[in-house]
């Protein structure tokens, strides 16, 4: 298995990526959309957006193709409250209002929400229509349009319910960032420093001394390559993709909580570096993380992020939601370490106390 | 493109069927469920039935079985109306609640309702279970079950919502039939007859000549064997599996017009009767099936199924069901008609104005 992502597949920089059937554009990219447009036999179109992207992007997107006329708008309220069953159904009866047919293609504009949501409503609607990712955060653009995974949550429980369906393309335009909130930029950065995490030092090292509140599309363009070099190896989540794991299985709990109990809930990439830091402490513990390398990675992610206060979580809930993630199996809950930085440590049971000693690293920092 | 099923691929009468990559089992079927669920690495085992199959067919599963104590029960109402996205919702909570995970394994044990909405549920659950079928009504046995078509209903619009998704095993058990009422039995001799006109003109030939109210289990093997080479040749629907749709765009049309407005609404098999001699006639005009064929279609399946009034059904209505229905595009409504008895013809544009003679040939019969 390997377990770095070479780096020299990297060669001019700004590249189209090619992935399983589809590329991931850099250049021109919504140039790009508009030739795919006019390749495809598409006998309609539908935008999904937020509210916010409906504002911000929306206008960008209809310049670049001529401002056509041809396409119908869905549009939906901009939160992670969105990405449920009740709003998957709404988009479906608008689909069927509109009269889509399988000829159809939906653009997915706007973030993870958009993308996960509108990925699996186009891949289950009419036993699946063609879908495109337009990303319009970082975190989308670094993670959640690549890997072909799409979801909803159902009763707060994230992505209980999705399929593997890979997008037709997706097309990656730095301008959209311009918009985005600060506190969405760091959410992105969290992934993109995991990616350097689990498998580039070097790169770990190039974004330690970035300027990561307008993080240069070079560095976007490197975390899509990795992102994509993994589940191209490894589509079915059997074995090197599961490195991409790394911070999610303490931070997907530390977001649910957070979720159902913070009237200002947790980005996922907060949650996610909140994860990384307990897993650390974890990989310190068992796959031999230095403890300077767990200093630096506490250090530069406590420097990027706000201090959540994990004291106030009740741990045994957060057990309870990582033995109902559906990573885990019987009950047994499995992480992602790491053996140095740049060198991730797939398949790690943890017990209880174990996991509850990570979130205690964290929570006393 | 072939346009016949090859008779003699049936030489042992009752052999397992393989499919792409899973096996119909005929002979001592839940003998064989026990030795898959033997040989699986499951961690649990779901069982979703409906009331009647809850009462009726459950029983003899578990006996034959060995009364496992390991099987979480999820039963629905009986009836299309349980297909439907709501009660897909309180399957999906059902499987959070009983804690299955991504080694868990769904075993459908019902009619088209419960393999299509258990299929829906389980291939989107945690993005995918594994579920085998165990139909218990003929028209499951014969169609449903095989072929890997997921779905369910949105505002009774039938299938609007599913996926592809093969089960890893269908168990065909004929002592099911037993209990099955004698109108449910008809609902399944409408696709047996179906496949006979549309690849087999001595197997439709044997379907007359048979009591057709309790169909032997070799006719039943039959079908499955047409239905499975056609879906093999074609599983993207792309052309051969097209012949499948013989009878089913005005038969559908009609089913959800009965499914709103009747109370006691017709059987899958009972429109698509209708649809078949709907679509015979147009087949007569259109195709070149003789006067003799049309005559000899309209007079066997008048005699096994009600007559229906269609007269009282707003023909616009209709028409627009079927504009809606998914196999049609841009509006244009596409049927399979039939060359002659035992030779279909797929990709056949028909008018609102032809349909609507179609529909009042069987009206004024
Ligand atoms: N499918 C995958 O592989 C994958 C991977 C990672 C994350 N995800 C999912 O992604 C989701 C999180 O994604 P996200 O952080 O992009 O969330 P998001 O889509 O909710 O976007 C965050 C916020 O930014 C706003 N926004 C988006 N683009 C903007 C722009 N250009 N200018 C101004 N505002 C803009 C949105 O309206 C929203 O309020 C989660 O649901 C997570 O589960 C999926
Ligand atoms: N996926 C496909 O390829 C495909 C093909 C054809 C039809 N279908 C779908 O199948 C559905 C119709 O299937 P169906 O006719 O089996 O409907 P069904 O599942 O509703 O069963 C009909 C009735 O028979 C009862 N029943 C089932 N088994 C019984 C038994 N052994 N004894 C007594 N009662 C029993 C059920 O409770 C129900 O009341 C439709 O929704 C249709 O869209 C799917
Ligand atoms: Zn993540
Ligand atoms: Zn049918």
């Amino acid at each position: 298995m390997m377990n770095t992502v070479d780096n020299d597949i990297c060669t001019e920089v700004m590249d189209t990526i090619e992935s399983n059937s589809y590329n991931i554009y850099f250049e021109n990219s919504l140039g790009e959309l508009a030739n795919f447009i006019e390749r495809g036999r598409y006998s309609r179109f539908f935008v999904l957006t937020d509210e916010n992207t409906g504002k911000h992007c929306l206008p960008l997107l209809q310049e670049r193709l001529g401002n056509p006329d041809n396409f119908d708008l869905i549009e939906i309220p901009a939160g992670e409250e969105s990405k449920d069953i009740d709003f998957c159904i709404g988009v479906w009866k608008m689909l069927i209002d509109f009269g889509a047919d399988r000829q159809s293609l939906l653009i997915n504009l706007g973030g993870g929400v958009i993308s996960d949501l509108g990925g699996f409503a186009a891949s289950t609607f009419k036993r699946g229509i063609d879908f495109v990712h337009v990303p319009t955060t970082l975190l989308s653009q670094v993670d959640a349009s690549v890997g072909g995974k799409t979801g909803i949550d159902i009763d707060s429980i994230k992505n209980i319910i999705g399929t593997f369906t890979q997008p037709k393309a997706v097309f990656i335009e730095a301008d959209f960032l311009k918009t985005l909130p600060a506190r969405q930029i760091l959410s992105g950065t969290a992934e993109m420093l995991k990616h350097g995490l689990i498998c580039d030092a070097d790169y770990w090292n190039r974004l330690k001394q970035s300027d990561l509140s307008t993080p240069a599309v070079e560095l976007v363009h490197r975390s899509v390559e990795i992102k994509n070099a993994v589940v191209l190896e490894d589509p079915n989540e059997k074995g090197i993709r599961k490195s991409l794991n790394f911070g999610h299985t303490i931070g997907h709990a530390v977001e649910t909580y957070s979720l159902i109990n913070d009237k200002d809930s947790l980005s996922h990439g907060e949650a996610i570096a909140i994860g990384m830091i307990c897993e650390a402490y974890l990989a310190h513990k068992k796959t031999g993380l230095s403890a300077e390398e767990l200093s630096e990675i506490t250090e530069v992610l406590m420097e990027l992020y706000p201090r959540y206060d994990l004291k106030k979580a009740d741990t045994d809930i957060l057990i309870e939601y990582m033995q109902k993630d559906k990573k885990n199996q019987n009950g047994k809950i499995n992480c992602t370490l790491l053996d140095k930085i740049g060198q991730f440590n797939i398949d790690n049971i943890c017990t209880p106390e174990e996991l509850i000693e990570g979130i205690n690293y964290y929570a006393t920092l």
